[in-house]
């Protein structure tokens, strides 16, 4: 099948994407949808307490539990949930057992926001 | 639980919001991210060819098989899968069963594009 420049011959299967990954907290972009990313990832433990100054952050639950830590008060996001994160706000995920997450943000996003640590991935 | 301005105090349960759609091709919205909405529809049949001229337009299925027909060819989108669909591409969705989606799109896009017919919902 031909396709106009751009159009992906397929559908992407997240479930695929998410089992290429052999990293905690390492996200992988699955698709892009004008300046926005789709990202997949898998965690487990702790993150890092940080804000996006300039952009909300959504977070769907694929698979396991996920706690977004607030500093008010933690957001239990289970499977087939979501949460956006608004811009500025402190957050900071916590899994006990292994969560599989999809994200949606603009293309460039931090993921550690402005608190750096060795989670830190820097966009391509 | 106190939040700051904007930040609900718990998830968004997809399934939960689509028990709540009773008809086809109406999506609701369920979450906010910057200038974005998240969007559950449920879909059943064939929608109306159309494309959106400003903006692609992201697919994931959370049940059933759905087909984007292309000019180009048909592209299946099974459940954890998505799919985007580029600026300015005429589509046609068309679910021989009832699919269950998720849609990522900036607000104000009219669900039918530059088409119109009797399937449009005017952005509120």
């Amino acid at each position: 099948m031909t396709q106009p420049d751009g159009v992906p011959a397929s559908a992407t299967d997240l479930g695929e994407a998410l089992s290429s990954l052999s990293e905690h907290w390492l996200p992988k972009v699955v698709a892009r949808m004008n300046d926005y990313e789709v990202k997949v990832v898998k965690v487990r433990g702790e993150f890092t307490w940080h804000s996006h100054v300039d952009t909300d952050e959504l977070f769907f639950v694929l698979s396991g539990d996920l706690m977004i830590q607030l500093r008010d008060g933690d957001v239990l996001v289970r499977p087939g949930q979501m949460f956006v994160v608004p811009r500025g706000v402190e957050h900071c995920p916590k899994a006990d057992r292994e969560v599989h997450a999809m994200l949606v943000e603009p293309a460039g996003v931090v993921n550690t926001g402005d608190a750096g640590g060795p989670f830190t991935v820097e966009p391509l």
